[in-house]
């Protein structure tokens, strides 16, 4: 079980802006069936790493298609075999470590 | 102003967990003014660059004086100076696109 | 065209050393026709993005293979459609606006 | 002894083109003793950490001086305190595991 933090960085575009591409990555993200939740750097996916990446080829294109000419991707994946972990998780398992010290 | 998302990640530990190292830098966070939070891949703290590079500086041996030997350090800097852009604004301005689509 | 960087960082390996699993993936990139770089931080190939993530698909696993049983991995993706960029290219580029600077 | 790998990448500015900005953050690290490489994705720069956030505290302000308005910058540092990890060594030695194998 995986999860995966995905950051899109557009170069060139007219404005500051990136919240039009991240909407617009939620909107397909929330045809699917996958957890996720957005932060302050970008939008975390849960899953094993076939379904990640099979959403990642999905939404990939979303910012070309909405104009941007060179995009830099950021993808952080957290795999671990040992146990399961789900969005929020391990903000948790700190806060139970904070609570108990 | 600027958002900075700090990721720890020790190599070469007895476990795979890293829960008690980003436990501590909360604690070391607390003790300051700076605004944070936790997310799924790191911690996001809020400021003018010089106070996030000082903040680094303090909690950047974190790791190693909990025993780690080696640690990669994922440091994502947003810094914009058209406007002030806070934790948790990036989501609000999305939710806020995604209302009104 | 794009130029994509992938690092593989194990957690709560035995050792702090990750050359065997770096050395293990070129030895699948050799296997394919695609450009790739060992550099400092990682591994660079280059393609098009559904030849790269085709590509991630089948190296991913290899950390995991050899008894990782938590591993980080970091991508980015450089893509432009507006012109071919392929590895070295942009190292070039920097070195000739010096050089005419 | 740590390596630092730092990647510039502006947000609205109106050339799909960043080498002028890494061209200049060559040229200041040029003026100081830190050995450094360009690779494909950004600069390494080699140093214990202290220098190493004092070197980015100076270039960190270069693509705003130069124009840019919004930055979004990337550092990946890899730190061990087992031994002593210059550019280019972890390159040597996959190529050293992939020659014996």
């Amino acid at each position: 079980m995986a999860l995966l933090q995905l950051t899109t960085i557009p170069i060139g575009t007219a404005t500051t802006s990136v919240g039009s591409y991240v909407a617009e990555i939620q909107k397909e993200l929330e045809k699917t069936n996958i957890p996720y939740r957005l932060n302050d750097m970008g939008t975390v996916i849960e899953g094993n790493i076939s379904e990640l990446l099979a959403i990642i080829e999905k939404i990939y294109e979303i910012p070309f298609e909405k104009g941007a000419i060179r995009v830099v991707t950021q993808i952080v994946i957290d795999d671990r075999r040992d146990k399961k972990v789900g969005i929020g998780d391990k903000i948790t398992a700190v806060q139970q470590i904070l609570a108990g010290s």
